[in-house]
């Protein structure tokens, strides 16, 4: 029939810190705001994952939603959830966690375990304001 | 100019049912879960279809809005809503009614009315955590 | 410190017909139109429980999230979700299954196991223009 | 006339930690999961601030949106916004950081600047999936 | 089995201008701000209709909402839609348009007509951050 | 690492109407129905300005969000927001405030000042159903 694109959404809650080590206190804070806060903030992130393929001629799916949304809990989801993004994340070490690196290293972690169709965009929602999307 | 993209939303409500009549009982359970329920389930679905053209001179329009929301309903929502998507609707027969392949059926239904500017994605959200795009 | 009101929200999709058997299907079409289709349709259903108490000087919890989750989840979502409401369901066995009705069955369903605080509201939104709340 | 409620929606993203100085470690693990991880976690919280009263005969007004806004602001939003909930903020002091506890902190910010009508509630959504509301 | 809550959500479009004849347009900008533009401005209001009453033992409603909102249609929506609220409307001639006053003018339209139950909120939201609800 | 897209969200609320000045009041009814009101309607605008490029080695950022944010507001928010679109705009003089030809003359705003990455993508939603995007 050809290609569909199709897209699961996950939640997780995360603290983080914007902040740059070789840089002052004063430069830090010049850049980036109230998000260098010593002490952490943080958000509730939405998590949008398509990949995209064509349908099973039985079943229908491109893919097994019960099956990317397994993946994406083991691979992402639970390493990242009610955790501190600069501290506790072993894919995000040595990573500034501004959402455009979070969102390519999500893609490095999911992308190698996505099979039968085609990984295509993650897209993180940081703020009712503002995400950012990533297509490989 | 230059070309735009108008997209235009729609709702309907209906029962369907994940089944593939040459498993057995068992395979359809394991494949689908609950979705296989034999007295169905039901969704509130959203519907969004985008086109794209140019905008007309005098009304900066690519297509009359209205127009179009006739020709959704009349082609797919009536057909479509408050309806069981494997017995009521003449052009989802003899289709596994996964979101997918709803889609995929949809822009068939569509794509011939559209004049004077392209359909160019057809997008339905299954649940607040799944969606299908559709790009021809 | 005083009463605070604490909201659990949860999810399912179910299949669903409005129906009364002693009326002639003249009837039932005239008063039900589409919601009477012998085929079912169905709805995602939104529901929200609120209980109200004193958070607790520990904790500064009314209620454990968690426990109210899993209460809501055996005692009503799992009994609800990818189901028949006419059909499928114990506690709504000869009951007309409309948001009023069902509503008062779900309250029916977890007031008694409520611990340590009291039901407040049970909220349950049928389609993105509709929503049934009840207060015991 | 009579009395009208009018509702301001703000918002703020926080670091906090759910913990029990007095517990173990393994209490704590037990009772609040993953809000206990000592490296925090965050979430991007929507405040709602109702106030009731009688329309302005000339304004139409109960109050003036933007200096209830603004009074939200001082006293609240720019105390909790990009900060930490356990260790940044004056008036949550030798609080657990609960949204029982904070919604009520928050009442109490407030509730002595509202000038011409009367505070009603704080609803203060932390997840997607659940919130407090306050009375008083 | 008791008293149960339904809300009817409909939707209108309109001009508007916050402006007191008798004041000076100083005065008017003062008070005002951008809301004074002598060339108005606009919203999309989202109008909550909420009754309250017994299911009918038959039907399991409340009352149809079919009903409802055609009643709302008549009475309000086709009113005050696509049309200047300082200018258009018949129910809201002489009234200043702030929110406030225009729920408690649409309270009045809709109170004498709703039969079988009663009208026990009209919610009216002006924009993502403020709205006002009005009992009666 | 590889191109990201990171958007931000602004809003504005204005009047506007629908009318071609060369055709006749019959005419204009008839294409434009209520939207060609001479008392004019309004809205809520949500702007959505999405940009791409490669994060910065330091920073992470695309662009800096808060100076993507004030130009929104210097060349696009400040202009259309509570003002009416066909009388009070600059640059859409002469123009008919469609939201295609709306979303058009927003990219010729912006695009001469996005530095250090490139604009991508304008989108306008006007109501609930229906939003237009422009990508150059």
């Amino acid at each position: 029939m050809g290609t569909c694109y199709i897209t699961r959404k996950e939640h997780f809650n995360a603290a983080h810190r914007l902040y740059v080590d070789k840089w002052t206190e004063e430069r830090n804070a010049e850049v980036f705001g109230k998000c260098a806060n010593k002490n952490w903030h943080g958000h509730n992130f939405t998590l949008y994952v398509t990949v995209k393929g064509e349908p099973d001629p039985d079943t229908g799916f491109i893919i097994d939603l019960k099956v990317l949304s397994e993946l994406i809990k083991e691979k992402v989801v639970d390493k990242l959830d009610h955790n501190n993004l600069n501290m506790d994340v072993d894919f995000l070490k040595g990573i500034m966690p501004s959402i455009e690196n979070i969102v390519m290293a999500i893609w490095q972690q999911l992308e190698p375990h996505i099979k039968g169709c085609k990984l295509h965009c993650i897209k993180l929602i940081e703020t009712e304001n503002n995400y950012v999307e990533y297509f490989g």
